[in-house]
């Protein structure tokens, strides 16, 4: 099925490229208005990019913290990977500590300490072919997601996503967007509306822009729309990333996923998490055990450094939800599709 | 009931003054950053601060149109009402005409003409008395409803408002944050969150001020955050206020008002509708028969003049939507409760 999808027409984006010697960025700040990479020559300056949300999206910040490594080798004198793995031991914390929530930040250090301290004299070769392949593993994943997923949409669908699950948070196709990608390339889906995803705004920011990248001409709504527009009858599925999921198939994602799973439900619609195995905690056994993480309560007092909100108000900023898997329809990982996710289906597809 | 309400202390807000030859009008659309009155000498003046959005909230349009024509009054020489009615009808098309869509304008106008045509040489005096009694009887309206709203609320509980329906929207005291006001002052509510209400942030500019005001302190959340919330046992009630009552009781208010009387079914929550009787139109027989107004798909493009949405990117940015009746516990208005409200409950409220 990967055969039918025209990649490169409908996935022009990478946010991260790898020069031979230097990482450049693509600065997710700026977006849409300024389209600019930013170049990282050693790990501390990967390190502060991640910090700074220049890169952002779980595997991005995980192949650019790869790469990070690589560069911080480039000043370690070393006759091994043991040797070597000592001595960059501390730029790899520094990069750890960049984002210390982001699960796929630890998960690609863990590659590269591990393939480090297997190595012989020829450690730096080993290091860069780890590098290289935590990005070329995150793409072809992202593009077996992408046939999968869009196999399980019928011809002639809308669909709905949240927050910005593409190219720009990945090695490039994306997760959810890559479902969505494919499935208007296979003309399964007619018609993509994208949810603007405050505070942030990473929909109306990176998602939309994205997908005009790529020719596909997404409908922006605010969040708050979203069942109203299931009313009207413009969307059959609802495609979301996700940050964690349990081992029950809970899944914690971006604030407002469960809210959009609970309105499609309601409205007899399907919803579909999208997400590499990488993703999968087979050591939280459910949704209760995750700790929402609360940001800043100030990213609801304004947009883009314009204050809108009265002065002195409180605020409460919760950045991700969980949604049960009752609520979901199907969980689709580069290994395979889980429908109707619950822990005997989880443990089947992923042991634990 | 209405005793034990300090009602001073809870509602020190008037978005209109009468000064006994020209209105002033709190200007919305710099709230909460500036406290400024725009000061209106003529009823061409009244029309144009409608159309702009100076003062906003459907009683409180209608309000200030009976002081327009109050105004326009002032210009015209005439023996009797029926003579100064005829003078008068170009004023009041023009103040008709600067919110088409808001029933209570058209509501407050015909009021001011049915007297106008009854009266005699008093004619002037008869207009200045109705759109006195018009501000009046919003605020009587609005306390009773406060009273009849919060007596449903447990002592101990939390709520949940969306959009402006406070003093700024009406004479006073409001229609759902009247509820909440009084539910606050009979020590009936200990928490309350606002949702921002995008695309115009009507809960983050104008609702969290408006209860700082009056010493409540209010807690602002994005309109994607609600169900997460519900979902944590803060909120027990949702409360808001309605643009229009059908006759089976479903009901059109600000998008995303839909999606929590959704979520607070999920949950277990209750939801509340609060409005004054004028807003009921049983000449509807349900939501299917409402057209949802669409607005500029602009404004979902940024913030305070600030773009954040991609270039050239479509928008679909409907204004209402519609809450089904089943999905609704109580409707308040000042002639009282309906609990579970259907046609047939409306129709012994209202007739019709």
């Amino acid at each position: 099925m990967d055969n039918v999808i025209d990649f490169d027409r409908y996935d022009r984006i990478r946010p991260i490229r790898w020069t031979g010697d230097s990482l450049e960025l693509l600065d997710q700040r700026k977006l849409p208005f300024v389209v600019e990479y930013v170049r990282c020559d050693d790990s501390d300056a990967v390190a502060a990019a991640i910090h700074a949300l220049t890169v952002r999206g779980a595997p991005a910040i995980g192949i650019a913290a790869g790469w990070g490594v690589v560069l911080a080798s480039r000043t370690v004198e070393a006759a091994n990977g043991v040797e070597a793995a000592a001595k960059l031991e501390p730029a790899m914390q520094r990069l750890n500590a960049a984002r210390p929530t982001a699960v796929n930040l630890a998960w690609a250090l863990a590659r590269m300490r591990r393939v480090l301290t297997a190595a012989g004299s020829d450690w730096r070769a080993v290091l860069e072919r780890e590098a290289q392949a935590i990005a070329e593993e995150d793409l072809a994943a992202n593009r077996r997601m992408g046939a999968l997923g869009a196999a399980l949409i019928p011809p002639g669908s809308g669909v709905l996503t949240h927050c910005n699950t593409g190219s720009l948070a990945t090695a490039g196709f994306g997760t959810a967007l890559g479902v969505i990608r494919a499935g208007v390339a296979e003309g399964r889906i007619d018609k993509v509306y994208a949810g603007e995803t405050r505070p942030w705004l990473q929909g109306a920011r990176l998602t939309v822009w994205e997908l005009q990248q790529d020719g596909i001409d997404p409908t922006l709504i605010a969040d708050a729309a979203a069942s109203h527009l299931m009313k009207t009858g413009q969307v059959q599925w609802v495609i979301v990333g996700a940050d964690r999921i349990c081992a029950n198939g809970d899944t914690a994602n971006k604030i407002g996923t469960y809210q959009l799973a609970i309105a499609a439900r309601h409205h007899g619609l399907k919803f579909m998490v999208v997400a590499p195995s990488s993703t999968v905690d087979m050591e939280t056994p459910s949704g209760d055990a995750i700790h929402i993480e609360e940001r800043d309560p100030g990213e609801l007092f304004g947009v883009g450094g314009v204050r809108t909100a009265a002065e002195q108000v409180g605020a409460w900023n919760p950045v991700f939800d969980v949604t049960p898997h009752e609520l979901i329809d199907a969980i689709v990982t580069e290994r395979g599709v889980i429908e109707r996710p619950d822990a005997a289906a989880m443990k089947a597809a992923f042991g634990g």
